[in-house]
């Protein structure tokens, strides 16, 4: 029996200015009128599978069971590269197979991965540059529906998976890196609080030293360069009132240290 | 009896910064609880009527039957203009009388228009500045709740068409222009397959020069500037993980001629 | 018995380019699969408390009875602030108690106020920066269900006034001020129709001056400075067709005096 479906939530890189995420909503909404369609984001930055990984791991484990997530980062779209689709014991994700879905499996079981081939699930004809409409969306729209995701294409045993970024650990520091930049200017990093020394810590950044970790913003007095373990798990640093990014010139990339004091 | 209705799909310049696009949801919300709302756009550049018809044009056949359109991008609001009302077999559109919907009757049959002027649909007091929520919204909120177009106001004749760019065809050539340009720099044309020369083409546009109709971006080197069919069936010029309207100083009304080689 | 509650509707400093907006939905979708949810806006910047305020006064009377109000700008999460409810005869509000919600009381009569703080419907363990995840949506979510606002803490007396601008009304004149500038650049301020003088008037702004009250942009001509009554009630000053912020270099806080001719 096909498992009853949560809401599908979207993500990807084509902006709301233009019509194409509200095309690939009417496309979902005519296979399946009941559909609830959620917005994850649409504003990742063109092509930056990097980030939609980022973003789509801190995100799905607060959704409900059953939610079919829908990843549109796709830079290869009209390539040979594939579509996947991969259901874990929780939820159902689409998307192309580069390494954007490269976090699954360390929380949640997967059961299957199906490299989505089966044209009659699709959208025709099916055009080289929008699969977000063609493919994507109607796929999508079919599995909340209930149809089973073995019969969308063929069986498969791995998916790519994206190389995040890594964490380097020592006795007395760890190093890793800045994987994010928020809307607040908040630089959000790979650090889990698990790799942190204990005991007291100095954290370097750009030209900056921070030398303890703050329970959160508004315990620092405004424009205070503070480190704090943010809503993810993960070490960030951050200007109370202000915009740390911009600030110390901090990019995605950038190393971070963090040493026992 | 009138039809069951789709969702109500909004298309506007009215930003989602402020709250007018919250209010108008929450008006149709209070005249009709269940109604389903699809944001197209609300980020077309103000007072925009070009590109929320080339928006529309490219959207609104992959929305469900009975779908509701509302285009609130109505420079004339408070002043004589009419906003109509006009049906055709598997839709619904409201509009500002100013020729945005000027497209319709080449794909679907027309088979209402009506004059919206019936006051008892509307948010009253009605104010000279907002009828996105004093008029547009609670009438679309009736007309998905079941009530008849009909009632809404006058049965019309005709409404204005706005006089979409043109595109001249020669034995060896065509010329038409970019009439949109999308998040990705994307420069989308008024040339559709059926007007292109048959055999090789060579395009120009601006400075550059085109010389093969490519499949898809990823077929090309990252930076390379390249022609193909686009999404919605008109010739489209990008440069594959780039920005082709930067890196070409190309703007909306800008020619483009495709020449057979 | 608990009240059929109407949508959730969302207003926040979030931005909609990161996964925060989206995980709140994701949570109140757990909570309450069948959850309406409504973003009012999440483009309000960062910790700016006066425009939030702003907007949800404007556009909290156009929602269905019912609804619920959240409201996540939230400069001092993780201190000491509290969380309040404040229960009106039509609607629930959810926010920090931050003055946000100071509006209150003048137009809607007060049934309840409860602060916050019962674990039991937090989503744990809680944060330190990110209420609008961990307390926010959940809390909604079991309102929007029908649980009780009383059980989600206990009863307050009062909760925070911000200090709205005020207006200076003499004999013939009235100073105000500019309290938000809206994407078009149109300058709205905290001059209501009830406070203008009567008669005939010349309204000072910037270096401007506008010698009388149009009834809508579209009877001016194009780049015309004009002020009329905006659709929330108040004096504002526009261009057609233009941005009158940029063009007069005036910003949120400036002076408008309106004197009898």
């Amino acid at each position: 029996m096909p498992r009853k479906s949560g809401p599908i939530a979207l993500l990807t890189d084509l902006g709301v200015k233009d019509h194409y995420v509200g095309v690939m909503k009417g496309t979902i909404l005519s296979v399946h009128p009941d559909a609830r369609i959620v917005d994850l984001s649409h504003d990742v930055e063109s092509h930056d599978v990097t980030t939609a990984y980022f973003l789509l791991q801190n995100a799905y484990r607060y959704f409900p069971k059953g939610t079919i997530f829908v990843v549109v980062v796709d830079p290869g779209v009209g390539t040979e590269r594939s579509i996947i689709g991969v259901e874990t014991t929780d939820f159902t994700f689409l998307a192309p197979d580069n390494g954007v879905l490269g976090f699954l499996g360390r929380e949640e079981k997967i059961r299957r991965i199906v490299r989505i081939t089966n044209p009659k699930y699709f959208l025709q004809p099916v055009s080289n540059t929008f699969h977000g409409r063609d493919i994507f969306s109607p796929v999508a729209a079919h599995l909340a529906k209930g149809a089973d995701l073995g019969k969308m294409g063929e069986k498969a045993e791995a998916f790519t998976r994206f190389q995040a970024p890594s964490v380097q650990v020592a006795k007395d520091s760890v190093v890793g890196e800045v994987v994010a930049i928020d809307r607040f200017g908040n630089l959000i990093t790979n650090i889990t609080k698990e790799r942190l020394p204990e005991g007291d810590v100095s954290i370097e950044i750009g030209a900056a030293v921070v030398r303890e970790i703050s329970k959160t913003y508004g315990t620092r007095k405004a424009r205070e360069l503070l480190a704090y373990l943010g809503s993810s798990g993960a070490l960030e640093i951050a200007i109370n009132k202000g915009n740390a990014a911009k600030k110390l010139g901090v990019k995605v990339g950038d190393a971070v240290r963090v040493t026992r004091a």
